[in-house]
């Protein structure tokens, strides 16, 4: 969201407050923030890297209506769906006719007239996903599974789970973003959910140039120096390089970026002992992060991808209860005023 | 079907009358024909643009068989499948390399092998479908999704379904038929299909150079000029432009036809003021219907696309349950005649 | 395998030799065989050719995982995997971007954590399956679904199982393996089932160019002229024409081929009166099998089709089943050492 946009809670938050779509974390306070990460806990069995296959969304129809390809992404969403015992179809709308000479508003009433209940979308236009939310028909739940930055709000809140899972929780935690903070949409939200939910520091570890301006006035405290970021860490969040945001940019060299920013094992020794190291994948090794690290026992990103999964389930659950819970309280006030 | 087509009757009914392929409307008679529409009925939520999910393919598995790609087309008839609880697979054959160097005829044999129940085909080649369901194995429904013409029986039943909801019934109805009825099947099986179900006139509005020259055997009027076409209209259905269709022939051009036939408020006005607008989709704005009118009171057109749901409900579950009866009669038949 | 392949069954046999991966047939004992026989023939609805639907699966995510594209071979897995109530996710590596820039090591890491529990993998690299059941996490099946020679094992198993149908077992019978021995690892397969099941003789009949050298060691006999091969036969198996491998090479043009080894009705007359004919598919007819045989009384190859798909259904619920008693098993050993 850019300081432009209108809060978007009254589309995705019913009366009550309850979610009935899943677009941003901008908006969602750390009581629904904490919903989320508690159902989808509820998902993980214990002790296990396994989901739980649930009736949530039984005879529910879920389209992954993708505007721009993403295997991975729609792989997840996919699965989450799946999970919880919906009927799934696909759209690859970027390689597919059906959008032939048609509109997006077209296209859309056309699949929700389909008897849809749910569109997980990706759109490479920033906000195409608000745009859809406001114009869709009563009942039908939209999640956001990416736009124009390529992050989706679902990716801070499967690391928000992971940190919680390892830490107990976030009174008193110090955690670091590392990277591109200037280009990186999750970063933004990360931040944000981190201070939400009550982290003691949020530090953002980065070249001044790729630093937003404002970036202090997000919430988090700055560091140039990686050595003195990682200090009294609790979590490091490594963000992905982007390689085609940093060409021609006077930004370092990828080698230059990984001597100064890389996570190696003797920077995360500065760090404490039990510090976490997130990555949100697929992971450049030797890039943003040594293999000795990432594959070592303080890394949590496999971890990160399963939580990815229930947290996917959850924001789809409890979207559709909340198109349901809605439209029942609507026919409840047509009774009452028809009577 | 052309006039050197046998009657299809003896491929996709039962001796007992009960569907069991649906290939064609030809020679399905008005109560078969209701029987599909009260099946369809059944399955959509009252006063909701909702399907049920009902178990009747449990168990089965449904082949989406596409010798030519339609996203759009498949899309419906895997939902369709799945809201009737069947396992559904995919294949686009026009892209995989299923079929290479070999014959329709073995790639058939081949995947009835692998225990499928249903094939929903789409073939460029008029005629595909009969010749798979004359060779198809016992017990195996086939379901027409479209041959050469683009065109399907399961739209034209979903347009009866449309108007029985809107209008209580066919008798006593003037429906009206515009535009290229020269290339369009569904404008055949239209014109049969309100025929058979007793509406009281339908009336064919098009340019002569639109018109089959046998039109008038088809059971229809014929009025070229849509203003006096409009008139006492309970139904009017819009045909899709086929651009291709139209280039390089003695036609109008696209802005000429519109406007001659294309539907805007101001010759709406002239139809009975409860006259419903149907319209296949996609949508060409502009080129054979306003805005104004498409998203308009009158327009039932998203209405048709949830029909479209419910239509391919009823005819995959009506001739699996044909397929299952009649194989339950041959097992029965053979029992008596061993003994 | 080659003769440097260490054994596979550290791998594919759990510590109480119940299946855990299914890799290859080699290695597998008699007992193993029949018990993939009996639980595949299990699945098939007596005196039909129909496939069951069984919940062995119910709440398991089945990940087809494709690094070379086969519709056909994925079509069967797909179908097997859906008769089992699993979830399926179909990936296909080859054409899609999840692994840019990824190690096939770190694609898989990151698909078994999105909470998979079995991968059915095709791959290009013969042993891309053993290396990736070496590394996956406990408790994740593989399914070998073809590797560098375009075979996979569920091959080999699915003609055992159609033989068995038709001739009751294996005990006496004369099995002759026809064709492009050198180059086929299914017909290795075959040979050592067929000797391992109890077959009295397995004959392979080829021109010496199509033989491997170490032919007699496999456990055959060997015959290079066909007609005298024929002779006694109570199975005929046509192996497929590797086209690809034939070109440039001194080996007998296509029609040459097919005069010295196709499969006629003349050739067929000279083998026992109830001598069943197999092929793989997809047929070239004329070219290994003549069109008379290969839809004649006495072929199988549809049946072939039909098993195929209770084959994979019971290496897939056999393997699931292994994994999860060791998993068991291991929770059991931890639980009582921690006492």
């Amino acid at each position: 969201m850019t300081a432009n946009d209108p809060s978007p809670n009254h589309l995705q938050l019913t009366r009550d407050g309850q979610l009935r779509h899943f677009l941003t974390l901008d908006g969602l306070d750390r009581e629904l923030l904490t919903d989320i990460l508690d159902t989808a806990d509820s998902f993980i069995e214990v002790g296990e890297r396994r989901i739980k296959k649930v009736p949530l969304l039984r005879g529910r129809t879920v389209v992954n209506l993708f505007f721009e390809s993403s295997t991975r992404t729609r792989s997840t969403f996919e699965l989450a769906a799946k999970r919880l015992s919906a009927d799934v179809l696909n759209l690859d709308i970027s390689t597919s006719s059906t959008s032939k000479g048609e509109s997006l508003s077209d296209t859309l009433l056309n699949l929700e007239a389909m008897a849809s209940d749910m569109f997980v979308v990706r759109h490479s236009q920033s906000g195409a996903q608000h745009f859809i939310a406001e114009s869709v028909t009563p009942g039908v739940a939209i999640i956001n599974a990416g736009d124009g930055r390529h992050a989706h709000p679902t990716q801070a809140m499967l690391d928000m789970l992971t940190i919680r899972q390892h830490k107990g929780g976030f009174e008193g935690l110090k955690v670091a973003i590392v990277g591109d903070i200037l280009h990186s949409r999750v970063a933004r939200s990360q931040i944000r959910a981190l201070n939400e939910l009550g982290a003691a520091e949020v530090r953002a570890i980065a070249p001044a140039t790729l630093l937003p301006t404002d970036v202090e006035s997000l919430g988090c405290t700055v560091e140039y120096d990686m050595a003195r970021g990682m200090k009294d860490l609790d979590v490091v969040m490594m963000l992905r390089l982007q390689k085609e945001r940093m060409e021609g940019a006077l930004l370092p060299s990828e080698r230059e970026f990984y001597r100064l920013y890389g996570l190696n094992q003797e920077k995360l020794a500065l760090a404490k002992p039990d510090c976490i190291v997130m990555h949100p994948g697929p992971i450049n090794r030797g890039v943003e992060i040594e293999s000795a690290v990432a594959d070592g026992p303080q890394s949590v990103i496999l971890n990160q991808v399963t939580n990815g999964i229930a947290i996917r389930m959850a924001v789809m659950s409890m979207a559709m209860s909340g198109q349901t819970a809605e439209r029942q309280q609507k026919l409840s006030d047509t009774g009452e005023a028809a009577q």
